[in-house]
């Protein structure tokens, strides 16, 4: 007889019933690349009323998330079901009794990634998470596998669909911030409380995982510097378009002598660095290794059935070792000691646009500013103000530590030749 | 004392030194990851004078690939040697030892790729080639792993650098096509035969290894139906540009419930896909799965580091699973039967410049000639030809059979309102 492999699933929403449709449809191939049949067993979900009609092809339903777990003929764990605390205690469970556990659960991951791993690997079970960063795109297995062999130092990312859908729009369609919100919310890429997405938290939790994976260090959602994208106005845009960048919403892990440096951002991109063509609501991850140099891997970052792809890919690696009889053999030790660096050992260029007093003695009173901590200038341009008597200055600096950055920004404000700072962003890709 | 595995490697040149590199610059982080050491024990050279002054840190050099082979204490053997027929012959040795071999050799794995899959899995060993296929891009794996759950129906490529980087050039920089292979070939980028690139042999090589992995089918190098480059003009490029196309060389792999078709030819691609923005000798690959929708894959297609990357990832894969006790445990059989389309079976939509006699009925001679093969058209423009009398016509078919669309030209050639075709390119993503 054939040997089977029985799954448990926690949670049955759009991700879910993804994930059952594909392991149905796809079974014949499955069973042939593993030598054995996968099945969805048991599926706990909230209510069993409103299941009842979906397509769950034989499995049993349950209400009972332990009814899963401690099922012993139950071998892999999928967690779709979302949230923290409850996630949380079954993955413990699960991995526990040396179960493999799946999971799409980034805010999980982000908060609580280190511990479960090493859990996993103290009870030689496999914890996968593709799914958790940018849905479709196979970038955990590329960092852990496909670019094994080299050392990365910069990860770039647009992880969050909304803010780059939003982004798109206000410059392709001259859409404003709240048009394209709105429709983002309409479409189902942005959620009714929007929050997460623009302020940069659902982003800066997919860079804590990917910074941890890349930099083989332990790297915390709080270490991630975040800014986020309400401030970004269509005639920025349309300024950076002048200058040759495009605005984006970016995810950044950098690591140097020095240590590892995170951040979520809006960004002036250079035009022809690659993440800048990438449009609506699509994900891209940069990753610039030492040896391979540039590369970028782009796809869906939501959905139901490329989040599932994700998942299913990682049940049959799951299936595999547990065939196999190497289940949990990962060794996830870190090999770097953890070492974030502090706020003046960070360095960017900044684009900084001014409304300043239209007199003698302004752009002296402005370079002293920047002079003072150490930022010198790559751009500076002068253009008439809306009012008599004012001017517009846009300023790019060359490389400054985000603690002069911060420093120049506090002078500026209290500068009695600055009315108002209009907007700053970061600039990537200048000098590449 | 700590465990160690020894590799051998066949052949010391650009890609070989760069392998060598790799291991000893992440001798510590490698070992940390396995658990054991990785040591290149030996390596085979043609010259041992030339390699004296190599940094071969302690590696035992020789000029007989038997002397590495045979060596009973290495069981990874690293075949960057090129060339087929010695290199098909020491692989199958190493395979029959039941060592791992991991290669960068796409001209052998597109011919021989099928029977040393077999020949590996009859002896239980592993038989890696993520090199093989644009260079520092982990394409195999994602193929293998990170899509493994989905159908894929599409791969588009840009798996050759040179080409891209002659368009690239003659788009931005003006450059004729002569201007801008003399500048690769100083670059080091194409070979002083530029041939095989130019004319789609090599990137036919990758497409054919790529199909076989995607569509889990026999796809051989015979199968890909190949054009070359050498006839694509500024003139064409600038035409491409005024329709919102960019003129790339592409090869092509889809499947439906026909069979699967494989191509490589220049492409007028919709400006908007993510392929249009791959500039100079960036390589990338476009998978769309069925579940997954669209994603791309980028980095360098060549190159002695990014290419090293491939190999050493692939020798990390190969001593884990050596270490595991699992080497050569992966099925390779294939989940479809072999069935490639005919060329009434194949289609696509297809740009045809014609230079005509500029006269009364000459519209109607046209769209009788395309009718008649059932190749319904999406634009038709017209503009004066250069010498009196003549005019020239411009039109983009719908998707035509390639059996029709040999019928069509086979026609117009013969047609005596038609004075020449001026170029003929596949056109792609106009409806997406």
């Amino acid at each position: 007889m054939e040997k089977q492999i029985n799954v448990g699933m926690l949670g049955f929403g759009t991700v879910g019933s993804g994930v059952a449709t594909m392991i149905r449809e796809n079974e014949k191939q499955l069973s042939q690349k593993l030598g054995a049949a996968v099945k969805i067993k048991k599926i706990a979900v909230r209510n069993i009323e409103k299941n009842r009609d979906a397509d769950i092809n034989g499995s049993e339903l349950t209400t009972d998330i332990n009814d899963v777990i401690q099922d012993d003929s139950i071998q892999v764990i999928v967690e779709v079901m979302g949230g923290i605390e409850e996630a949380h205690q079954a993955i413990e469970k699960a991995l526990k009794a040396s179960k493999a556990v799946i999971t799409a659960n980034k805010d999980l991951m982000a908060l609580h990634g280190h511990s479960l791993l090493k859990l996993a690997e103290e009870h030689q079970a496999d914890l996968y998470y593709e799914a958790s960063v940018a849905g479709g795109i196979p970038i955990i297995r590329t960092l852990e596998d496909g670019l094994a062999s080299d050392r990365i130092s910069t990860i770039m990312g647009i992880v969050n669909g909304t803010t780059n859908y939003i982004l798109t729009k206000m410059k392709e369609e001259g859409w404003s911030y709240e048009h394209a919100l709105k429709e983002a919310q309409a479409l189902g890429f942005a959620e009714s409380d929007p929050t997460s997405d623009v302020e940069g938290l659902d982003a800066a939790r997919k860079m804590a995982i990917l910074a941890t994976l890349a930099f083989s260090m332990e790297v915390y959602l709080d270490d991630v510097e975040v800014t986020g994208m309400t401030n970004i106005t269509a005639e920025d845009m349309a300024l950076a378009e002048q200058f040759g960048y495009s605005v984006k919403m970016l995810g950044f892990a950098e690591k140097d002598e020095d240590g590892v440096d995170v951040a979520v951002e809006p960004v002036f991109l250079r035009s022809s660095h690659p993440l800048a063509a990438v449009r609506n609501e699509y994900n891209a991850v940069y990753v610039y290794g030492d040896a391979v140099g540039e590369t970028m891997f782009y796809g869906p970052g939501a959905g139901s059935m490329p989040t599932a792809t994700s998942v299913v890919s990682d049940v049959i690696a799951a299936c595999r070792n547990i065939l196999l009889g190497v289940a949990g053999a990962r060794h996830i030790d870190y090999v770097n000691d953890r070492q974030i660096k502090k706020e003046d050992q960070q360095h960017a260029q900044f684009f900084h646009r001014l409304l300043v007093k239209d007199k003698i003695g302004v752009f002296s009173s402005l370079t002293d500013i920047y002079g003072k901590y150490e930022a010198s200038l790559s751009s500076i341009i002068q253009r008439p103000g809306e009012a008599e008597g004012e001017a517009e200055v846009i300023l790019i600096t060359h490389p400054v530590s985000r603690k002069n950055h911060h420093k120049i920004i506090e002078e500026l404000n209290g500068s009695d030749v600055v009315k108002s700072i209009i907007s700053q962003y970061r600039v990537e890709g200048g000098d590449r």
